[in-house]
Protein backbone atom coordinates (compact mmCIF):
# COMPACT_ATOMS: atom_id res chain seq x y z
CA UNK A 1 0.00 0.00 0.00
CA UNK A 2 1.52 3.17 -1.19
CA UNK A 3 1.26 7.02 0.65
CA UNK A 4 -0.98 7.80 -2.48
CA UNK A 5 -3.56 5.22 -1.98
CA UNK A 6 -3.48 5.82 1.83
CA UNK A 7 -4.14 9.46 1.29
CA UNK A 8 -6.65 8.45 -1.19
CA UNK A 9 -5.93 10.13 -4.13
CA UNK A 10 -6.60 7.47 -6.70
CA UNK A 11 -9.95 7.77 -5.32
CA UNK A 12 -10.95 11.12 -5.33
CA UNK A 13 -9.83 14.11 -8.05
CA UNK A 14 -7.63 16.62 -6.78
CA UNK A 15 -7.47 20.33 -8.24
CA UNK A 16 -3.51 19.78 -8.85
CA UNK A 17 -4.78 16.45 -11.09
CA UNK A 18 -7.68 18.30 -12.80
CA UNK A 19 -5.35 21.16 -13.66
CA UNK A 20 -2.66 18.88 -14.96
CA UNK A 21 -5.41 17.45 -17.14
CA UNK A 22 -6.75 20.49 -18.38
CA UNK A 23 -3.13 21.39 -19.69
CA UNK A 24 -2.73 18.54 -21.37
CA UNK A 25 -6.14 18.35 -23.10
CA UNK A 26 -5.64 22.04 -24.46
CA UNK A 27 -2.03 21.30 -25.37
CA UNK A 28 -3.00 18.39 -27.13
CA UNK A 29 -5.47 20.19 -29.44
CA UNK A 30 -2.92 23.18 -30.09
CA UNK A 31 -5.20 25.30 -27.46
CA UNK A 32 -2.92 27.32 -26.03
CA UNK A 33 -2.74 30.17 -28.31
CA UNK A 34 -6.30 30.71 -27.68
CA UNK A 35 -5.84 30.25 -23.96
CA UNK A 36 -4.54 33.66 -23.32
CA UNK A 37 -5.64 35.37 -19.25
CA UNK A 38 -8.13 37.90 -21.01
CA UNK A 39 -10.07 35.15 -22.79
CA UNK A 40 -10.06 32.85 -19.72
CA UNK A 41 -11.51 35.30 -17.74
CA UNK A 42 -13.83 36.25 -20.47
CA UNK A 43 -15.16 32.22 -20.72
CA UNK A 44 -14.65 31.93 -16.82
CA UNK A 45 -17.25 34.49 -16.98
CA UNK A 46 -19.38 33.55 -19.92
CA UNK A 47 -19.98 29.98 -17.88
CA UNK A 48 -20.43 31.58 -14.66
CA UNK A 49 -23.91 33.20 -16.74
CA UNK A 50 -24.57 30.27 -18.06
CA UNK A 51 -24.94 28.80 -14.18
CA UNK A 52 -27.25 32.15 -13.87
CA UNK A 53 -29.21 31.62 -16.95
CA UNK A 54 -30.30 28.40 -15.14
CA UNK A 55 -31.76 30.12 -11.93
CA UNK A 56 -32.80 33.39 -13.37
CA UNK A 57 -36.63 33.48 -13.87
CA UNK A 58 -37.14 31.26 -10.33
CA UNK A 59 -38.17 32.50 -6.89
CA UNK A 60 -35.65 32.12 -4.11
CA UNK A 61 -37.34 29.34 -3.28
CA UNK A 62 -37.86 27.40 -6.43
CA UNK A 63 -33.93 28.01 -7.14
CA UNK A 64 -33.39 26.00 -3.49
CA UNK A 65 -35.17 22.75 -4.93
CA UNK A 66 -32.88 22.73 -8.47
CA UNK A 67 -31.89 19.44 -7.72
CA UNK A 68 -34.70 17.30 -7.42
CA UNK A 69 -35.41 17.59 -10.88
CA UNK A 70 -32.80 15.51 -13.06
CA UNK A 71 -32.20 17.21 -15.85
CA UNK A 72 -31.57 20.60 -14.66
CA UNK A 73 -29.39 18.62 -12.04
CA UNK A 74 -27.18 17.31 -14.70
CA UNK A 75 -26.91 20.99 -16.14
CA UNK A 76 -25.87 22.72 -12.95
CA UNK A 77 -23.22 20.17 -12.66
CA UNK A 78 -22.17 20.33 -16.27
CA UNK A 79 -21.80 24.11 -16.11
CA UNK A 80 -19.77 23.87 -12.27
CA UNK A 81 -17.91 22.01 -14.08
CA UNK A 82 -16.85 24.62 -17.21
CA UNK A 83 -16.40 27.70 -14.26
CA UNK A 84 -14.07 25.54 -12.65
CA UNK A 85 -12.34 24.50 -15.82
CA UNK A 86 -12.03 28.04 -16.86
CA UNK A 87 -10.76 28.91 -13.28
CA UNK A 88 -8.14 26.56 -13.15
CA UNK A 89 -6.97 27.05 -16.80
CA UNK A 90 -6.85 31.01 -15.80
CA UNK A 91 -4.82 30.32 -12.87
CA UNK A 92 -2.50 27.95 -14.79
CA UNK A 93 -1.51 30.26 -17.34
CA UNK A 94 -0.81 32.92 -14.69
CA UNK A 95 0.77 30.82 -11.71
CA UNK A 96 -2.38 31.68 -9.38
CA UNK A 97 -2.33 29.01 -6.52
CA UNK A 98 -6.63 29.13 -6.18
CA UNK A 99 -6.87 27.36 -3.09
CA UNK A 100 -3.85 29.34 -1.45
CA UNK A 101 -5.49 32.63 -2.76
CA UNK A 102 -8.65 31.77 -1.48
CA UNK A 103 -7.23 30.41 2.09
CA UNK A 104 -5.78 33.80 2.52
CA UNK A 105 -8.88 35.83 1.51
CA UNK A 106 -10.49 34.22 4.23
CA UNK A 107 -7.88 35.12 6.50
CA UNK A 108 -8.42 38.54 5.60
CA UNK A 109 -12.37 38.30 6.19
CA UNK A 110 -12.08 36.87 9.64
CA UNK A 111 -10.83 39.92 10.38
CA UNK A 112 -12.92 41.89 8.14
CA UNK A 113 -15.91 41.20 9.22
CA UNK A 114 -15.70 39.59 13.07
CA UNK A 115 -18.37 37.74 14.80
CA UNK A 116 -20.12 39.43 17.35
CA UNK B 1 2.37 11.61 13.33
CA UNK B 2 -0.92 11.19 12.69
CA UNK B 3 -2.81 10.53 8.58
CA UNK B 4 -3.86 14.23 8.40
CA UNK B 5 -0.15 15.13 9.07
CA UNK B 6 0.83 12.31 6.38
CA UNK B 7 -1.79 13.46 3.83
CA UNK B 8 -0.40 17.11 4.11
CA UNK B 9 -3.60 18.25 5.21
CA UNK B 10 -1.75 20.57 7.64
CA UNK B 11 0.46 22.25 4.96
CA UNK B 12 -1.64 22.53 1.82
CA UNK B 13 -5.31 24.23 2.13
CA UNK B 14 -7.98 21.40 0.40
CA UNK B 15 -11.31 22.31 -1.71
CA UNK B 16 -13.19 20.11 1.35
CA UNK B 17 -11.56 22.54 4.37
CA UNK B 18 -12.06 25.65 2.58
CA UNK B 19 -16.04 24.58 1.63
CA UNK B 20 -16.07 23.86 5.36
CA UNK B 21 -14.66 27.11 6.24
CA UNK B 22 -16.69 29.24 3.94
CA UNK B 23 -20.03 27.32 5.62
CA UNK B 24 -19.16 28.05 9.13
CA UNK B 25 -17.90 31.63 7.97
CA UNK B 26 -21.64 32.09 6.83
CA UNK B 27 -23.32 30.23 9.88
CA UNK B 28 -21.37 32.42 12.44
CA UNK B 29 -22.55 35.75 10.59
CA UNK B 30 -25.99 34.08 10.25
CA UNK B 31 -25.31 34.91 6.42
CA UNK B 32 -27.27 31.77 5.22
CA UNK B 33 -30.68 33.29 4.52
CA UNK B 34 -29.03 34.66 1.46
CA UNK B 35 -27.25 31.71 0.29
CA UNK B 36 -29.64 30.70 -1.79
CA UNK B 37 -28.75 29.05 -4.83
CA UNK B 38 -29.70 31.45 -7.12
CA UNK B 39 -27.95 34.40 -5.14
CA UNK B 40 -24.52 32.29 -5.14
CA UNK B 41 -24.84 31.95 -8.59
CA UNK B 42 -25.10 35.44 -9.12
CA UNK B 43 -22.43 36.29 -7.08
CA UNK B 44 -20.01 34.02 -8.87
CA UNK B 45 -20.96 35.77 -12.05
CA UNK B 46 -20.45 39.13 -10.77
CA UNK B 47 -17.34 38.31 -9.27
CA UNK B 48 -16.17 36.58 -12.93
CA UNK B 49 -16.80 39.76 -14.18
CA UNK B 50 -14.97 41.79 -11.50
CA UNK B 51 -11.95 39.28 -12.64
CA UNK B 52 -12.91 39.94 -16.15
CA UNK B 53 -12.46 43.73 -15.73
CA UNK B 54 -9.19 43.82 -15.31
CA UNK B 55 -8.03 42.38 -18.50
CA UNK B 56 -10.78 44.57 -20.49
CA UNK B 57 -9.18 46.88 -22.36
CA UNK B 58 -5.30 44.85 -22.65
CA UNK B 59 -4.66 43.72 -25.68
CA UNK B 60 -4.14 39.29 -25.15
CA UNK B 61 -0.14 40.16 -24.84
CA UNK B 62 -0.53 42.42 -22.27
CA UNK B 63 -2.79 40.34 -20.29
CA UNK B 64 -0.30 37.60 -20.53
CA UNK B 65 2.11 39.84 -18.11
CA UNK B 66 -0.39 41.09 -15.60
CA UNK B 67 1.22 39.61 -12.90
CA UNK B 68 4.37 41.52 -13.43
CA UNK B 69 2.68 44.31 -11.81
CA UNK B 70 2.62 43.89 -8.33
CA UNK B 71 -1.02 45.70 -7.72
CA UNK B 72 -2.59 43.48 -11.09
CA UNK B 73 -1.28 40.89 -9.23
CA UNK B 74 -2.54 41.22 -6.11
CA UNK B 75 -6.29 42.39 -7.86
CA UNK B 76 -5.97 38.93 -9.77
CA UNK B 77 -5.59 36.61 -6.48
CA UNK B 78 -8.27 38.47 -4.78
CA UNK B 79 -10.81 37.94 -7.67
CA UNK B 80 -9.71 33.67 -7.91
CA UNK B 81 -10.30 34.19 -4.32
CA UNK B 82 -14.04 35.14 -4.50
CA UNK B 83 -14.81 33.29 -7.60
CA UNK B 84 -13.67 30.20 -6.00
CA UNK B 85 -15.21 31.09 -2.68
CA UNK B 86 -19.11 31.50 -4.24
CA UNK B 87 -18.57 28.12 -6.62
CA UNK B 88 -17.65 26.36 -3.21
CA UNK B 89 -20.46 28.15 -1.50
CA UNK B 90 -22.84 27.19 -4.24
CA UNK B 91 -22.02 23.69 -4.58
CA UNK B 92 -22.33 23.13 -0.93
CA UNK B 93 -25.99 24.38 -0.56
CA UNK B 94 -26.63 22.44 -3.29
CA UNK B 95 -24.64 18.70 -2.42
CA UNK B 96 -22.40 19.43 -6.04
CA UNK B 97 -19.03 17.56 -5.78
CA UNK B 98 -17.44 20.19 -8.35
CA UNK B 99 -13.79 17.78 -8.60
CA UNK B 100 -16.00 15.13 -9.50
CA UNK B 101 -18.22 17.10 -11.90
CA UNK B 102 -15.23 18.57 -13.77
CA UNK B 103 -13.33 15.09 -13.38
CA UNK B 104 -16.71 13.18 -15.33
CA UNK B 105 -16.54 16.73 -18.20
CA UNK B 106 -13.08 16.12 -18.63
CA UNK B 107 -14.15 12.31 -19.56
CA UNK B 108 -16.75 13.14 -21.64
CA UNK B 109 -14.55 16.34 -23.60
CA UNK B 110 -12.35 13.74 -24.40
CA UNK B 111 -14.58 11.17 -26.09
CA UNK B 112 -16.06 14.59 -27.78
CA UNK B 113 -12.84 15.94 -29.28
CA UNK B 114 -10.77 13.45 -30.15
CA UNK B 115 -6.90 13.80 -31.03
CA UNK B 116 -5.97 13.45 -34.60
CA UNK C 1 -50.15 64.64 -42.89
CA UNK C 2 -50.12 64.40 -39.23
CA UNK C 3 -47.49 65.38 -36.66
CA UNK C 4 -46.32 61.90 -36.30
CA UNK C 5 -45.57 61.47 -39.92
CA UNK C 6 -44.08 64.41 -39.63
CA UNK C 7 -41.49 63.43 -36.84
CA UNK C 8 -41.39 60.25 -39.03
CA UNK C 9 -41.90 58.08 -36.14
CA UNK C 10 -44.22 55.78 -38.35
CA UNK C 11 -40.94 54.77 -40.48
CA UNK C 12 -37.93 54.48 -37.41
CA UNK C 13 -38.72 52.62 -34.15
CA UNK C 14 -38.44 54.97 -31.01
CA UNK C 15 -36.93 53.54 -27.75
CA UNK C 16 -40.53 55.03 -26.36
CA UNK C 17 -42.69 53.04 -28.51
CA UNK C 18 -40.17 49.70 -28.17
CA UNK C 19 -41.01 50.06 -24.32
CA UNK C 20 -44.38 50.33 -24.84
CA UNK C 21 -44.21 47.20 -26.96
CA UNK C 22 -42.41 45.54 -24.71
CA UNK C 23 -44.55 46.09 -21.51
CA UNK C 24 -47.49 44.66 -23.86
CA UNK C 25 -45.88 41.61 -24.63
CA UNK C 26 -45.09 40.84 -21.19
CA UNK C 27 -48.40 41.67 -20.03
CA UNK C 28 -50.42 39.69 -22.97
CA UNK C 29 -47.93 36.83 -21.60
CA UNK C 30 -48.90 37.46 -17.96
CA UNK C 31 -45.25 37.64 -17.33
CA UNK C 32 -45.15 40.41 -15.34
CA UNK C 33 -44.63 38.29 -11.72
CA UNK C 34 -41.47 37.08 -12.86
CA UNK C 35 -40.04 40.86 -14.29
CA UNK C 36 -38.88 41.64 -10.69
CA UNK C 37 -35.64 44.72 -11.06
CA UNK C 38 -33.34 41.64 -10.20
CA UNK C 39 -34.65 39.05 -12.49
CA UNK C 40 -34.16 41.81 -15.36
CA UNK C 41 -30.88 43.09 -14.74
CA UNK C 42 -29.64 39.11 -14.39
CA UNK C 43 -31.40 38.21 -17.29
CA UNK C 44 -29.47 41.45 -18.94
CA UNK C 45 -26.13 40.57 -18.17
CA UNK C 46 -27.13 36.72 -19.02
CA UNK C 47 -27.86 38.27 -22.54
CA UNK C 48 -24.56 40.61 -22.01
CA UNK C 49 -22.60 37.13 -21.56
CA UNK C 50 -24.17 35.66 -24.28
CA UNK C 51 -22.75 38.61 -26.63
CA UNK C 52 -19.42 38.12 -25.36
CA UNK C 53 -19.26 34.44 -26.59
CA UNK C 54 -19.35 35.38 -29.98
CA UNK C 55 -15.69 37.30 -29.58
CA UNK C 56 -14.16 35.33 -26.85
CA UNK C 57 -11.66 32.74 -28.78
CA UNK C 58 -11.18 35.81 -31.70
CA UNK C 59 -8.14 38.18 -31.90
CA UNK C 60 -9.19 41.82 -31.49
CA UNK C 61 -8.67 41.80 -35.31
CA UNK C 62 -10.87 38.90 -35.87
CA UNK C 63 -13.66 40.49 -33.66
CA UNK C 64 -13.58 43.66 -36.16
CA UNK C 65 -14.82 41.29 -39.03
CA UNK C 66 -17.17 39.64 -37.35
CA UNK C 67 -20.38 41.07 -39.34
CA UNK C 68 -18.72 39.91 -43.01
CA UNK C 69 -19.95 36.73 -41.53
CA UNK C 70 -23.73 36.85 -42.26
CA UNK C 71 -24.30 33.63 -39.41
CA UNK C 72 -22.10 35.42 -36.78
CA UNK C 73 -23.81 39.05 -37.92
CA UNK C 74 -27.31 37.44 -37.34
CA UNK C 75 -26.58 36.33 -34.07
CA UNK C 76 -24.94 39.94 -32.81
CA UNK C 77 -27.85 42.14 -33.85
CA UNK C 78 -30.17 39.26 -31.92
CA UNK C 79 -28.08 39.10 -29.05
CA UNK C 80 -28.15 42.94 -29.20
CA UNK C 81 -31.90 43.18 -29.80
CA UNK C 82 -32.00 40.70 -26.33
CA UNK C 83 -29.60 43.32 -24.27
CA UNK C 84 -31.88 46.34 -25.27
CA UNK C 85 -35.13 44.45 -24.44
CA UNK C 86 -33.82 43.61 -21.27
CA UNK C 87 -32.46 47.17 -20.65
CA UNK C 88 -35.38 48.64 -21.47
CA UNK C 89 -37.84 46.13 -19.52
CA UNK C 90 -35.41 46.76 -16.47
CA UNK C 91 -35.82 50.84 -17.00
CA UNK C 92 -39.89 50.43 -17.39
CA UNK C 93 -40.33 48.53 -14.30
CA UNK C 94 -38.16 51.06 -11.99
CA UNK C 95 -38.93 54.09 -13.88
CA UNK C 96 -35.46 55.20 -15.24
CA UNK C 97 -35.12 57.08 -18.37
CA UNK C 98 -32.38 55.34 -19.87
CA UNK C 99 -31.83 58.26 -22.61
CA UNK C 100 -31.66 60.97 -19.73
CA UNK C 101 -29.47 59.01 -17.68
CA UNK C 102 -26.95 58.53 -20.61
CA UNK C 103 -27.34 62.28 -21.59
CA UNK C 104 -26.38 62.97 -17.71
CA UNK C 105 -23.84 60.65 -17.77
CA UNK C 106 -21.72 61.85 -21.18
CA UNK C 107 -22.04 65.69 -19.06
CA UNK C 108 -20.44 64.14 -16.50
CA UNK C 109 -17.92 62.33 -18.00
CA UNK C 110 -17.11 65.59 -19.90
CA UNK C 111 -15.40 67.41 -16.67
CA UNK C 112 -14.58 64.12 -15.41
CA UNK C 113 -12.16 63.53 -18.57
CA UNK C 114 -11.04 66.54 -20.06
CA UNK C 115 -9.46 66.50 -23.41
CA UNK C 116 -6.06 68.46 -23.46
CA UNK D 1 -40.34 77.61 -34.74
CA UNK D 2 -37.86 74.66 -36.56
CA UNK D 3 -39.02 71.27 -38.08
CA UNK D 4 -36.25 70.17 -35.21
CA UNK D 5 -38.30 72.03 -32.67
CA UNK D 6 -41.34 70.53 -33.21
CA UNK D 7 -40.51 67.34 -33.29
CA UNK D 8 -38.84 68.04 -29.75
CA UNK D 9 -35.47 66.68 -30.50
CA UNK D 10 -33.81 69.73 -28.44
CA UNK D 11 -35.69 68.58 -25.32
CA UNK D 12 -35.27 65.00 -25.65
CA UNK D 13 -32.31 63.10 -26.10
CA UNK D 14 -31.95 60.79 -28.87
CA UNK D 15 -30.08 56.95 -29.67
CA UNK D 16 -28.31 58.38 -32.48
CA UNK D 17 -27.79 61.36 -30.93
CA UNK D 18 -26.02 59.99 -28.05
CA UNK D 19 -23.90 57.75 -30.43
CA UNK D 20 -23.16 60.41 -31.82
CA UNK D 21 -21.89 62.22 -28.81
CA UNK D 22 -19.81 58.77 -27.41
CA UNK D 23 -18.00 58.51 -31.07
CA UNK D 24 -17.25 62.00 -30.46
CA UNK D 25 -16.03 61.81 -27.27
CA UNK D 26 -14.03 58.80 -27.92
CA UNK D 27 -12.19 60.33 -30.77
CA UNK D 28 -11.34 63.43 -28.76
CA UNK D 29 -9.77 61.14 -26.29
CA UNK D 30 -8.31 58.56 -28.73
CA UNK D 31 -9.48 55.39 -27.38
CA UNK D 32 -10.71 54.30 -30.52
CA UNK D 33 -7.97 51.50 -30.50
CA UNK D 34 -9.29 50.12 -27.53
CA UNK D 35 -13.07 49.95 -28.56
CA UNK D 36 -13.04 46.87 -30.66
CA UNK D 37 -16.39 44.68 -31.13
CA UNK D 38 -14.71 42.66 -28.44
CA UNK D 39 -13.61 45.01 -25.67
CA UNK D 40 -16.74 46.38 -25.76
CA UNK D 41 -19.51 43.52 -26.06
CA UNK D 42 -16.90 42.47 -22.52
CA UNK D 43 -17.25 46.28 -20.96
CA UNK D 44 -21.03 45.91 -21.74
CA UNK D 45 -21.14 42.25 -19.67
CA UNK D 46 -19.31 43.85 -17.01
CA UNK D 47 -21.16 47.02 -16.58
CA UNK D 48 -24.19 44.45 -16.50
CA UNK D 49 -22.79 43.16 -13.98
CA UNK D 50 -22.46 46.10 -11.98
CA UNK D 51 -26.21 46.69 -12.09
CA UNK D 52 -26.62 43.35 -11.07
CA UNK D 53 -24.26 43.45 -8.04
CA UNK D 54 -26.97 46.03 -6.61
CA UNK D 55 -29.98 43.33 -6.27
CA UNK D 56 -27.31 40.31 -5.18
CA UNK D 57 -28.44 40.04 -1.79
CA UNK D 58 -32.20 41.77 -1.64
CA UNK D 59 -34.68 39.34 -1.68
CA UNK D 60 -37.39 39.83 -5.37
CA UNK D 61 -39.86 42.08 -2.89
CA UNK D 62 -37.15 44.51 -1.67
CA UNK D 63 -35.41 44.92 -5.63
CA UNK D 64 -38.76 45.77 -6.44
CA UNK D 65 -38.49 49.31 -4.03
CA UNK D 66 -34.71 49.82 -5.22
CA UNK D 67 -35.84 53.81 -6.24
CA UNK D 68 -37.01 54.52 -2.62
CA UNK D 69 -33.36 54.89 -1.43
CA UNK D 70 -31.60 57.95 -3.56
CA UNK D 71 -28.22 56.48 -2.73
CA UNK D 72 -29.44 53.68 -4.98
CA UNK D 73 -31.25 55.05 -7.28
CA UNK D 74 -28.34 57.15 -8.20
CA UNK D 75 -26.44 54.10 -8.35
CA UNK D 76 -29.23 52.13 -10.72
CA UNK D 77 -29.20 55.28 -13.29
CA UNK D 78 -25.56 55.48 -13.48
CA UNK D 79 -25.13 51.49 -14.09
CA UNK D 80 -27.99 51.59 -17.01
CA UNK D 81 -26.16 54.68 -18.99
CA UNK D 82 -22.75 52.79 -18.76
CA UNK D 83 -24.96 49.60 -20.25
CA UNK D 84 -26.74 51.73 -22.74
CA UNK D 85 -23.16 54.17 -23.29
CA UNK D 86 -21.21 50.54 -24.26
CA UNK D 87 -24.15 48.45 -26.17
CA UNK D 88 -24.27 52.02 -28.49
CA UNK D 89 -20.12 52.18 -28.62
CA UNK D 90 -20.76 48.16 -30.05
CA UNK D 91 -23.51 49.49 -32.22
CA UNK D 92 -21.28 52.15 -33.73
CA UNK D 93 -18.30 50.18 -34.26
CA UNK D 94 -19.72 47.11 -35.91
CA UNK D 95 -22.65 49.72 -38.08
CA UNK D 96 -25.76 47.40 -35.97
CA UNK D 97 -28.82 49.21 -35.55
CA UNK D 98 -30.59 48.38 -32.22
CA UNK D 99 -33.85 49.53 -32.53
CA UNK D 100 -34.49 48.23 -35.89
CA UNK D 101 -33.10 44.92 -34.50
CA UNK D 102 -35.08 44.49 -31.39
CA UNK D 103 -37.84 45.88 -33.64
CA UNK D 104 -37.63 42.77 -35.55
CA UNK D 105 -37.28 40.52 -32.56
CA UNK D 106 -40.13 41.85 -31.52
CA UNK D 107 -41.74 40.99 -34.46
CA UNK D 108 -39.96 37.33 -34.59
CA UNK D 109 -41.35 36.62 -30.90
CA UNK D 110 -44.80 37.76 -31.28
CA UNK D 111 -44.79 34.58 -33.85
CA UNK D 112 -42.76 32.36 -31.53
CA UNK D 113 -45.16 33.21 -28.48
CA UNK D 114 -48.58 33.22 -29.63
CA UNK D 115 -51.40 34.59 -27.08
CA UNK D 116 -53.82 32.34 -26.25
Amino acid sequence: MTDDAHCGEERRPTVEGLQRRLADFAAARSWQPYHTPKNLATALSVEASELVEIFQWLTPEESAGVMRDEAAAHRVRDEVADVLAYLLQFCEVLGVDALAALSEKIDRNELRFPVE
